[in-house]
Formats: structure tokens, C-alpha cells, sequence
């Protein structure tokens, strides 16, 4: 396989990590995925602050911002110099490595993986049209005590992500066991209904991400007024607008879900703006 | 970090795997852990049945069974000239690397690990005494579409571990989000109810390991009904026996869990001499 990624391992030029990584054995680890404009992370802050975060719900100590950003310099350090370039990093932290079974070695070194990647070609027709989602058939398992953090743990979005290969479909909208509208396998989500702008509650399921994050303080800025509430999929198919949410492409509107369509309005558009290139 | 561990990946001997792949990722693909005695894997048709049945839940192929049987050849022959030697051994057969994203590539092949490790020291009191098991506060999430895989998105399993160190705790007791009883976080269950042997329903969560499955065909031979049927917290503590199994150490019997002890009874000895010297 021919790679257009390059990837850190704990600061050197690497592409493997050892066998027995527990984030290899168990998934025990976290990551995030964000836009690298010109060399530099997009948001960092706010990714830097849940990566930690997410790190502490599973007892890891996350490795430094310093230690962080001195990868980030040396992985795109060509990109620096040009002039608007757009990259992906995805970070991806580990508990490191251990000897066979569940318990943690007793002193343990947090393996770090800084991996780079072309951006996702968003058609125009994304942002212009708005965007077509899936109904997933497989739904997201409760579990408060990993709730909303991004850890390695996936296989759920991956046979989500593996029901459709249409290229028309976007992504794929997840809902709990009991039918609640929880996000997609990629994004966030978030319903309008008047003026009021809805995103599920994730304490059970799911991954709270950053943009939806900053999205819940926008509402000023917006007009609109901005709650975490239950929304079932009638509401989802009786809302004003539905946009998505992730770090990459920021918003888009969907404007198709199963046999419902909407007509594209503006709201995604002035969100993808000022998450993206604030 | 000095290892005792030797490996080979795709049938090389090598310690590291591709930071790009899926198995590291998302925990995209499942493991097994057995005996291996004087180089041989001991129950190999349970185990590769139980593998090829995994990997094609979450649409793995899995490798042939004569690519993983010269795998063992390679890595465990020195042990098959030793009199009376026993190791364990780690398969884990992830969907291979990928690029950035859920979607699986069109084409994928998948990555096999096999790695060599010493059997834990059983103490003799583990047998002779029997075993103590911590109640996990962790509860185990429905998910119907993964349950009673083996897959390598075991978080869960390392949160209850990590609960506690005392070191005179064999195990966790795990239930599911109702209380019921499900497994333990290293071993299957079996509570006696008079000459009844039940174990509980896997088909929302919990792992189905080869020595459940094999004591479940086990009636005629301990003279026992054997069923699977839902087991309450309360039903386990009024229960006559409690027995913990998995593939490394047969089984054992429970005689504590929270306040409740039971006397050693010989059903457990009975098990562990069919399941791990047949």
C-alpha cells in the first residue's frame, strides 16, 4: 500500500508502533482529528483541552502542548512555508505499552502518534446543495463511563460507516438503542426548530466533539438560542434545518434523510465560516 | 521495556505493526488468547472456529487455518522439543491498514499477530481455595451487533479492571447496564442452582469463549442441566456454586463475592481437569 501520510511515533520519523501497544490490544487510547492550515492546527486550543480531557476519563496523562507542538513543527515543518496549504492531523494517544491482560503496567509511558493526511475533497456541492445522510441500522451502545470522550474503541462507526457505499450519502445518522437521535459516524449534529438550535444529549453515547462545542457558544452570534435536549428521529424529521457538524469540513446542512427533504437555507454556511476560518 | 514476548507479524518475526493499521485505529478485528502446550495450541478447533466466526461478524476474512498453524510452527518451535512446557499465545487478526476514515478500503488485507507470552503463575489456593471476585461498578453496554465477539475494542474491560489492585482479587464480577449478571473481565460465569448449571444470555454484551462453550456440552459428563438463561445479581449470591472459566486456566470456583462465602466444592476441579487436559 502506498502511503500519502507520514506519521511521528513519540517524536521520531516511525510508521509502526509495537504489537503490544494497548491502544493496539484494547483500543485503550483516545484521538483527535482536526485541519492543519499552513503547518498550524486549526482550534488547537480547544483540541489540546478535550484531548486532555479525554485522557483523564481513562487515566492517562496527556503528554505537554510543548511536547505536542514540537511534533507538529517537525511533521509539517515544510508546510510552514507555503503559502495556504490544508492538511489533516490526526493525534492519537495511547496508555503505551503492556504485557499481556487488562490491567494497567503499574508505571506506564503514554505512547503519542502525530499522522498527517491530505484534506477530504468537499464538493462545492456539499456547501451549495447541502448534504444526504444515511439511516443507520446499527445503533450506538450506552455507556456513560465513556461517554462523549473520543476514544480508539470504533468498531461501532466502522459497521455504521460499512452499511453504504452510495458516494451520494455523506454520512450515516446513529441513534441510541431506544431510537434518540445521538450524531453521525463522522459528525455532530444539530436540529433547528425555530429559533431554537438542538444537539443531543451525549452522556450516555457518543462523541462530543470540538466544533459541535463551539457551536453551543455561538448563540449570540447566531440569534438563535442553543440546548443539549433529546431529539427522536420525528423531531430530527420535523425540523426547521439539520446541519452536521465536524472539525474538517465545519457544517453542512442536510437536506436529505430518507424520503425527507429540505430546501438549502444559510445557517450551516455562516457556522462552517466562523468555525473553520476564525 | 524489556519483553518476554516474542512475535511475528504476517508470519515475519517482527515486534511492530503499521501505525496506519485498523486494528490500532478503530480496534477493527478480534483476538484470542489460549494455552499452548509443548509448542501445540491447546482446543485449536474451538479456538479457529471461534475466530473465523468473529472475523466474519464485522466482515474479516480470516486467514487460513494452515497460514496461522505454521505461524505456530515458527514461533513456538523450540517448545515443541520441550518435555512438559506451557506458553500462551495471542492471535489477533485485525481488517489490515487503511487511510483516514471509517469506510474500509475496497481491497483489504488483513493483518495477523501472533504473539508468544509465559502463562500467568495460577496459585494452587486459586484451585484449592478458590477464587475472589470485586463486583465492578463499570457495567458492560448493549450492543447486539458486536455481543459475544471477542473484538479488540475492549475499553470497557480495562476501566473494571483498573476498579482494583488488591492483588487477593481473582477477577471482576460485570454486569449489564439492568443489573444482570454477564461475565467477568477475564473469564466467563456459571452459577449451580441445585443440579442446574446456568450461565448467562451473551446476545446483547460480553465475550462467548470457547470454554463456555464447551462446558455448556458438558451435561451428560458432570450430570448436570445445562442452560443459558438471565441471571440477577441476587440469583448469583443465593446461588449453590459459582464457577469462573476462561482458555488459560480452565476454571475455578468463586468462594467470595462482596460479603458472601461459599465453602469449595470439587464441580470447578471437575471442569478444569476436561476443558484444559482433554
Amino acid at each position: 500500500m502506498v502511503h500519502k501520510q507520514t506519521s511521528l511515533i513519540n517524536g521520531s520519523f516511525e510508521q509502526a508502533i509495537s504489537a503490544l501497544d494497548r491502544g493496539f490490544s484494547y483500543g485503550d487510547g483516545v484521538f483527535r482529528t482536526m485541519r492543519v492550515h499552513n503547518g498550524l492546527p486549526v482550534n488547537w486550543p480547544f483540541h489540546y483541552q478535550k484531548l486532555v480531557a479525554d485522557c483523564a476519563v481513562i487515566g492517562i496523562v496527556c503528554p505537554s502542548a510543548e511536547l505536542l507542538m514540537s511534533d507538529f513543527q517537525k511533521l509539517f515543518e515544510q508546510e510552514l512555508f507555503l503559502e495556504d496549504s490544508h492538511q489533516v492531523a490526526k493525534i492519537i494517544i495511547t496508555r503505551g505499552e503492556g504485557e499481556r491482560g487488562y490491567a494497567p503496567p503499574v508505571i506506564t509511558v503514554p505512547t503519542r502518534v502525530l499522522i498527517k493526511s491530505n484534506l477530504p475533497h468537499y464538493s462545492t456541492a456539499h456547501s451549495q446543495q447541502g448534504v444526504q445522510l444515511h439511516v443507520c441500522d446499527t445503533k450506538l451502545a450506552a455507556q456513560p463511563k465513556l461517554a462523549g470522550i473520543k476514544h480508539l474503541n470504533r468498531l461501532e462507526n466502522v459497521i455504521a460507516r460499512m452499511e453504504w457505499r452510495d458516494e451520494a450519502i455523506f454520512d450515516g445518522l446513529m441513534m441510541n438503542q431506544a431510537n434518540q437521535v445521538i450524531e453521525c459516524t463522522m459528525s455532530n449534529i444539530f436540529v433547528r426548530l425555530g429559533n431554537q438550535l438542538i444537539t443531543p444529549d451525549l452522556s450516555q453515547c457518543g462523541v462530543a466533539g470540538i466544533t459541535r462545542q463551539r457551536i453551543l457558544g455561538l448563540g449570540l452570534v447566531l440569534g438563535l438560542t442553543i440546548s443539549i435536549q433529546e431529539i427522536s428521529f420525528e423531531q430530527l424529521l420535523d425540523a426547521d434545518e439539520v446541519i452536521v457538524c465536524n472539525s474538517l469540513y465545519g457544517a453542512f446542512q442536510v437536506t436529505k434523510v430518507a424520503d425527507k427533504i429540505w430546501v438549502k437555507q444559510g445557517l450551516a454556511d455562516k457556522i462552517r465560516n466562523i468555525v473553520i476560518h476564525d
